[in-house]
């Protein structure tokens, strides 16, 4: 099992890959993407992952077949296993507890030539509610704390299958970075009694010099502090806390934002790697009240340098204001 | 000039370029190294970069000509400006000031074929002393407050010239990571009344078990809560506040371990990209006896993800206990 380790300076929870450790030479040939062998992800291929844990199926096909729309499956090579208790415990002054937690792949299509951006909107919508879904059902098992939705597109986003999929993976602590967005958040609403994201959003939505695009439910914009060249958010308009309680009616304004988005940083960045992290409060405990879910997109287009990981002080080679105006001249 | 942009939620600042923005297509170039034309970090060609502000030379040779051994100079495309005032002020929620600042390069070696791990003892020590040299010139300028050394070795480690050379950058703010870290050293002294960092040396040293090497002044190991396969950390192993106060005779020492740990990275990575960062006191204020600088040497082998990212937390794919066999069966 792995182990989850916690710095004792920063508060930084790692885990870490105890049973199968990666040989130096195992990099060497991760810089590459691996040869085409038969695609786990592809319809007639569901032999080759851990049985399906749920999926989106035209009517009267059987589990593990042709016939899904989402599939989702344990990730085969988890960082996180499911059985087993924390066994929290110290060794000399360090921290640890065993790598409980839940890693899960969803398949958003079939069809291995397939990206979000290929899928039809009420495609992309039937992906969305699978994540709420799993969200819902993983929020039953009282071990875990947070759940974290995440895409890698691309070798240079991590991605070590090309088959469009997501993950998620259910942890049994808040990370830190999460913690400190709730902080931060909280802070501004004790002082000023307004959640700091929805004026964000008032701001943003009143200049309109950074926004992307929007429509009834939704906004979507380059922050005034991206992080990232090329940085875009997605945020409901309306306060909301949790992203899994997201209204079935408003699953198709989120998955027509999402595609427009992801279509113009495709268009005008030459098809990037990206990674984008669904941001929601944690599964229980406090009242969440200060804080608004949203979705990040960081196209991997810079790769970051030590500066930045030496300072958590990021140098943005193209300011919002400018990476905006590329944004609307694509055609969708 | 650049704008220095806070983030209100997080406390996180950024540099954002608005003087020379980048187009989407230099992101395209800037994947692969760029072709070599002449190499403005090799003798005969100083008049290529702005006039050198610090050098180590043999007797008698002009600045800016041939005859030096170690040469600093200003960034050619600096991020951060020396000239102007800070002019911090909001715009409407958010909060900025002008990008001042320095942005240094330490160029280490006139030869464009060798690296650091190339370079003889005195000649590494040489660099080390430019280090401490600079750092002590520019805390003369009170509008400073933390000066941030490192190296990106590589494209994927985002450099940019082949030509071995380290980067300075003075900062008019303690950047977000290392308040944190100070933070986290403060809390651990406040309780136990002790150096945490000299905890950990003392730990490390008892065990043995994760040591890559050490000397009389210096220790190097793979942390216990390692971020990456393969990281490394040097600490002097008396209690020093200050990278930039090193006295002149722990210099050769420090700069025999960094070369052994890199010769070790090199032999057992593949010769892989990676960034250190010198990680030292802020330059003024308070009284920080509870720190303890150290440098940490980051190998790029993996991307990270978007795991990562939205966390934080890393996923350590060799628990450092395994790293540390392959680093020490390498032949230097």
């Amino acid at each position: 099992m792995a182990e989850l380790r916690k710095d004792i300076i920063s508060g930084r929870w790692v885990i870490v890959n105890t049973d199968d450790p990666k040989r130096p030479e195992d990099f060497e040939q991760a810089r590459y993407e691996k040869k085409d062998g038969p695609c786990p992800f592809c319809y007639g291929n569901e032999y080759m992952t851990p049985p399906e844990i749920d999926a989106i199926r035209y009517e009267n096909t059987p589990a593990n077949a042709p016939g899904w729309l989402v599939r989702v499956v344990p990730n085969k090579f988890p960082v996180l296993q499911i059985e087993g208790n924390l066994d929290s415990h110290g060794i000399g002054i360090f921290d640890m507890m065993n790598g409980i937690g839940a890693h899960e792949v969803i398949i958003e299509t079939p069809y291995n030539d397939k990206s979000l951006t290929d899928l039809n909107d009420e495609e992309v919508s039937m992906a969305i509610e699978m994540f709420c879904r799993r969200c819902l059902d993983l929020k039953k098992d009282k071990r875990f704390k947070y759940i974290l939705i995440f895409k890698n597109h691309g070798v240079l986003a991590g991605a070590s299958i090309r088959h469009e999929h997501s993950q998620l993976i259910a942890l049994p602590m808040v990370p830190k970075n999460v913690v400190e967005e709730l902080n931060g958040a909280r802070r501004y609403y004790d002082l000023r009694e307004r959640c700091v994201f929805c004026d964000i959003i008032r701001q943003e939505l009143s200049e309109k010099e950074r926004v992307v695009s929007e429509n009834n439910d939704f906004v979507s914009f380059c922050p005034f502090v991206s992080r990232f060249p090329f940085e875009i958010h997605i945020y409901p308009k309306k306060h909301e806390v949790n992203f899994y309680t997201l209204e079935s009616n408003k699953r198709l304004n989120l998955a027509k934002i999402l595609k427009e988005v992801l279509l113009r940083l495709k268009g005008c960045l030459f098809d990037p790697a990206f990674n984008f992290v669904i941001h929601t409060a944690p599964l229980a405990g406090n009242n969440y009240d200060y804080y608004h879910w949203h979705i990040e997109i960081i196209p991997r287009i810079s790769p970051v340098a030590g500066f930045e990981w030496g300072t958590g002080f990021y140098v943005v080679s193209t300011p919002p204001e400018i990476a905006i105006n590329y944004l609307r001249e694509v055609k969708i």
